[in-house]
């Protein structure tokens, strides 16, 4: 193992260490604590984080875009550079492979840090918006009105334990707000210690390189409830990443929104993901489809937030042969959980579900080890998913619960039961019915974030288009996505002026357009001068 | 007075009337009751009321721009068809003048209608993406990936009492839900109920006459603690739009945090509007500054989101001259206010100001009449206002609150004790000293949605590039806009469509971009086809 690190807080540029309550990480694999011994923040840090974070705002919310692209690259290179120790830490603090699992996630993880680098030097992502003066209109002059969006101030994340590096200590939330300009202080997740101060030692020397404010960039570890909490509440902070469970992310929306000044928290708490196969498809596709779908609910042993653990299929012909090869697929699999306490909560909510009425179990493995376990798979009818709160909770882990339905009608009934979702998935086939394709389209998108089509969702393209959010309690907010470019509109705010003098103006709005970016002029997108 | 009044609510196209707390508007200017007998609605009413957006939410969502377009063009055709009788109540029951004022807010109403079927018309605000597919990328094919805007479903407007047109049940907040394709149910201020009912009528033939379902726009009249909270609270409602006053906008805030699945409740609620005025600028433009602020402080009876209230002017020569100048103007001016509570409240909260050691008071007029009062002028120094709390509370009427500070260290802390504002304002002139400019013009850019230069902040003009928000306490999210284009993204969320055949698209993201729309296609902003 590692002999480099400290155990501590990275916090206005020093590695500190304090007293609190003590933790390590477990290697999932084995049951073994790793060596070093990390405490929760203190108070005293906690307020020193935040303070420094606010400081350093004041210098990085003008920084030149080319500052922060070059940061952002500067960190993916340094990411990179932290090479096999950073592979195999956050592999033995998280039980996933470091091959192809965590290779594919360190390079995603190096992509988006690069695709938010080409946003901001690119610029037009401050939706910049010009309406020129009138001076002679009646019966009042028309004002020169300009605005664009600027940073917001301190960001916290809470970086998430199903992927270490991509939605970690600098993941997608981290990224895009640091691209908007906002210092951000990383909650550590508990379960990965060891990973966030190799990937915050990155940044450190990313920091450095690009000279800028050490503080722009900070990590605490400790307890959500604790360290997380002060967080959240504390004045200066000014919004909140999230990704994790829907107990752990309301807790912090609570919170926030008690607060004397509410702030948002941009919470991704899973969901279930429906995946719906239409008759035609069962009956053309049986084979390939389950091939499919016994991959998606056991990629990353079935932690990933996208899994489509709630399978409405239609009851035809071939649908118990459906079943049988998806089961067979699934029967003997093995597989190492993120954590005991992951592994101990999914066994015991599918368990439960098979304890229930006319639900009825096809694989059904025991655990074994530190946090191993196997694949499930669960089948009941509509009546009983109708009628049955328990079986809409997330079971996070490779679970699998199909629900037969007869008629378009109890499709519909099935997709009004789900309330909020990040993905819905329509498996389809030219001979099904058109207009039955056309409504459960219609009802996916009225209840997800993302619409798929003959496919699975748990790959989640980082680029322009994706949407990683979705109604409650897929997110806190709808409005926003977590993945792609779009993730950093959460970290800015639109800041207008009126009648400015040029040179007063953010470069951004200026006459001549300095910076070559599409702006909205007098209702004209245009890269023109204004 | 109008006989064309019922008194009800007009729920899924009719209007009905209730038994429950009968309320009347008042005549501000005379303190009489106007005939009418209005009542708050009723539980069963309410429920009805949402179950009828829901409803009409399934057609609403998918309504072709062309359609929402008309309907906005005609609510704005038949609210001037409504003619006098429509100015005629609005002024009765909120004691502002037909001419100019209501003639200039019902053009006012009608523009921002006429401009948001302008823009989904227009249709690029659907912010379109679409990323390419590449089924020969490796590790994984890459999909194809589109996304865009869509509506959210039913959103409740509270309209405000302040602007009983154009923030009223047909105001900004309205026509920005109703283009995004959402229901709307108005909760109807209790000060003009009648206004209220005369525009609902001018919705409900605009609506028959574009053969559109009659709960795209419902009416309930009541009590915002008993009708609002039950709207806010409704499981079927997800979000509101809400312009008043900070305790009951975060009222409203705080009820939809605790809903099971939390909603976004979009509140504007007023603010401090610091506007101060730098040294030279005071020696240069006396006059003309004591003349544009004396009308700035009672336009509208001083009953402005945007009044700038508090006034952070340079100690130098002149500023004696500028106060005795201000204060010559106000004194003896005469105000019937919206309502006579809010007469009251603005009246005692100003006199409590007055009882603050170190406040000086220049003009401080007696109430008079149902709701009458004058303008009040108040000054005090840098240290009372950093100590004293109270002076940070919004009073709101035709009243200026004068901090006069001596450097620019005490305008920095003055600035840091203004949390968040819709609007600040610099007056300066090209002989102050322009590393103070630059440093009052950046803090500014910290706290308020909008930062005027040498100007008044009470013209909101409706355009694209307004900002008509601001961090907390000025609204309850400074992420997003209530005037302008801009504020229909408050009423939309982005849907994402991977791998999905033409056909099943959405028109705004098809191959051949049939409505010619602006989107990003792998990163790049372009008209062209896909």
């Amino acid at each position: 193992m590692s002999t480099t690190l400290c155990g501590g807080h990275f916090i206005n540029g020093q590695w500190m260490t304090s007293e609190g309550k003590p933790f390590q990480s477990i290697n999932p694999q084995t049951g073994e604590k790793l060596p070093t011994v990390f405490h929760g923040a203190n108070p005293e840090q906690i307020a020193q984080a935040c303070e420094s974070a606010q400081i350093a705002f004041s210098k990085t919310r003008q920084l030149p875009p080319t500052q922060i692209a070059q940061l952002l690259e500067q960190i993916a290179t340094e990411i990179e550079a932290a090479g096999d120790e950073l592979l195999q830490m956050a592999s033995h603090e998280s039980g996933l492979p470091v091959q192809p699992r965590l290779m594919g996630e360190r390079a995603r993880t190096c992509g988006q840090l690069r695709l938010f680098a080409a946003l901001v030097k690119e610029g037009d992502w401050v939706d910049a918006r010009i309406d020129r003066p009138d001076p002679a209109r009646t019966p009042l002059p028309k004002p020169d009105v300009r605005s664009a969006l600027e940073a917001i101030g301190p960001v916290v994340v809470f970086d998430a334990s199903n992927f270490p590096l991509a939605f970690g200590a600098c993941g997608g939330d981290t990224a895009s707000a640091l691209a908007a300009g906002n210092p951000v202080i990383i909650k550590g997740h508990t379960a990965h210690p060891g990973t966030n101060e190799l990937v915050t030692q990155a940044v450190q020397k990313a920091l450095e390189k690009c000279n800028l404010p050490a503080s722009f960039f900070q990590l605490l570890q400790g307890s959500g409830s604790t360290v997380g909490s002060a967080l959240v509440i504390d004045p200066r902070i000014k919004a909140v990443g999230f990704t994790g469970s829907l107990s752990g992310g309301r807790a912090l929306f609570d919170l926030a929104a008690k607060r004397p000044d509410p702030i948002p928290v941009y919470a991704e708490m899973g969901s279930l993901n429906p995946l719906v196969i239409l008759p035609k498809a069962i009956e053309n596709k049986t084979t390939q489809i389950a091939e499919g779908l016994a991959g998606a609910l056991t990629l990353g042993a079935g932690q990933f937030c996208t899994r489509p653990g709630l399978i409405f299929a239609a009851n035809c012909a071939a649908t118990d042969s459906l079943i049988t090869q998806i089961a067979q697929k699934l029967a003997g699999q093995k597989f190492c959980m993120l954590t005991p306490g992951i592994r101990d909560h999914f066994n015991s909510i599918v368990e439960q579900f098979a304890t229930i009425n006319s639900v009825k179990v096809h694989v059904a493995p025991e655990k074994s080890g530190a946090a191993g376990t196997g694949a499930f798979l669960l089948e009941t009818d509509v009546k009983t998913f109708l009628t049955s709160p328990a079986l809409q909770e997330e079971a996070f882990g490779p679970s699998g619960l199909i629900v037969r339905f007869d008629s378009i009608h109890d499709l519909s009934s099935l997709f009004t039961l789900v309330k909020g979702t990040l993905t819905a998935t329509i498996h389809h086939d030219a001979a099904d019915d058109t207009v039955e394709v056309a409504a459960a389209f219609s009802q996916a998108a009225q209840i997800a974030g993302r619409v798929i089509s003959n496919g699975y969702p748990t790959g989640v393209e980082v680029c322009h288009a994706m949407v990683h959010g979705g109604p409650y309690p897929a997110t806190s907010h709808s409005g926003f996505t977590s993945v792609g470019t779009g993730a950093i509109r959460r970290f800015a705010r639109p800041v207008c002026y009126q009648n400015l003098p040029d040179t007063l103006l953010p470069e951004t709005l200026r006459d001549l357009n300095p910076r070559k970016i599409f702006r909205l002029v007098d209702g004209q997108y245009t890269q023109n001068h204004s």
